[in-house]
């Protein structure tokens, strides 16, 4: 597995790659992998023959009071992770290196889905996630590029941004992965008490409660399953930043439960902030 | 010559060239071609084994009253002259084909160096021009942009622009291109009456007064040059936008005049708006 440090070096590997005929697969991380990220790899191996894992911690994603600092990292298990999962090269460069010394003067932004859900909690995220991504694509140009469902409004942002860019990357969605419990698979898991894990639980039996009401005929109302979901998370989490549910494209509010809804909540324990999902098939 | 009109067309087209490993050269246009543009497609020629010309009249880059509507176009014209040139294919879609029914919710934007000079007069002008180059860019997926020196800010912008998101696309810059009688060549010069025309004279000699000045060591104090060129052409022009003599890359102001200064300015002759400047060498 060959381990680049430079843009340069990532570019000459993947241009390498491409002239020989292979196509090319980039799962974009933030590191101290778990089995999610690892469960993207798999797919990328199975969509291209070369897989490119970006480890980077973007800066320009977190908000001034956000965990930018002590956001975990591990460099060593995630590479010996990602080489026992047969990754090809792994990209792990410096804020220096992506973004120079005197750092970007362009910037983009999402008017209509980067507003709502996680965006309204923190101004600017999806500008810096928009940023890097654009920046990784243009680095490594990749054929394919994929990203967890975890993150579903970053996906719907991704999405919309590549359809208004041309970008020549196919998208790939990958389901959500959860522990044995329940709990959804996150680096920030790692901040979480024992007795805040136990109360974490609360979001994915939420959402389970709800996927089962509809797919049993009991509640396909959005708002009583919204209503619903918020009533018992509320009662395990410290606060609750959102229950929403929306079209998982356009993020906009539906009146009734449908296959394509995405059912999406954040809520704090503690001092974490932990989001989880579940899109309706 | 092939005609395309749809992205998909123009990306096949690129496609095809790239895997034959051909290299490509894209020359962005707005139609109504006169010798400048041209002058960027022999540069083209020599940069890359293949040419696409877009031709697209981009209405993001317009003001609401600006001339978007009345903006010059001969289609048949130019690609009379394209053909005549050499030009591999010639990329002409509509604005609904670049964005689509429900149009872009993702945008650019630049702090630095399109706030002022034009950007200063055409808020959001610059960033339409990010706008469509990245997707011009993401379409054809050239190895080399050709643009005229003309638009120095533009170049600049651009330049700033693909440092910024890593764009892999090397952005060369070719020399403005003049009438006989001093005129630079613009699309727009066919809105001049007779008289308009000939006042339009002055912002050539004014530049080219001041370039004599320095090279022969009369003037390199920045604030004079650029008074004496104002004075100049306040007397012909029916209004000045801007003169200024700043950097060729940050477009940050100078003080003494040196090579790399660009001497940029704007004027109004009647309803239009001309633009005209020097770099030095």
């Amino acid at each position: 597995m060959k381990i680049l440090r430079t843009k340069k070096a990532a570019s000459a590997t993947s241009a390498a790659w491409r002239r020989d005929g292979q196509s090319v697969a980039l799962v974009p991380t933030m590191g101290y992998l778990h089995d999610g990220h690892l469960s993207l790899v798999r797919i990328a191996k199975k969509r291209a023959d070369r897989v490119v894992v970006s480890v980077f911690v973007n800066p320009t994603q977190f908000g001034p009071n956000e965990d930018f600092e002590r956001y975990p990292r591990d460099e060593k298990r995630d590479f010996a992770l990602l080489r026992k999962a047969g990754v090809d090269a792994v990209f792990a460069p410096t804020p220096e290196e992506m973004y120079g010394r005197e750092g970007a003067t362009v910037s983009l932004s999402e008017s209509a889905l980067s507003t709502v859900m996680c965006g309204a909690q923190r101004p600017g995220h999806f500008a810096g996630v928009m940023q890097v991504c654009l920046k990784l694509f243009n680095i490594v140009r990749p054929d394919v590029a994929v990203f967890g469902e975890k993150d579903a409004q970053q996906l719907a942002v991704l999405r919309r941004m590549a359809r208004d860019l041309d970008v020549p990357v196919k998208l790939v969605g990958a389901p959500l992965v959860r522990e044995g419990d329940g709990l959804a698979l996150s680096s920030r898991n790692t901040y979480l008490s024992p007795e805040e894990r136990k109360r974490a639980l609360a979001l994915s039996s939420a959402l389970a409660t709800a996927e089962n009401d509809w797919r049993e005929g009991r509640c396909d109302d959005a708002r009583r399953a919204v209503a619903s979901i918020r009533r018992r998370i509320a009662k395990a989490a410290d606060s609750v930043d959102y229950v929403v549910a929306v079209d998982k494209d356009t993020l906009e509010p539906v009146e009734r439960l449908r296959p394509g809804v995405l059912i999406a909540l954040a809520a704090r324990f503690g001092k974490t902030r932990l989001i989880d999902n579940h899109i309706l098939r």
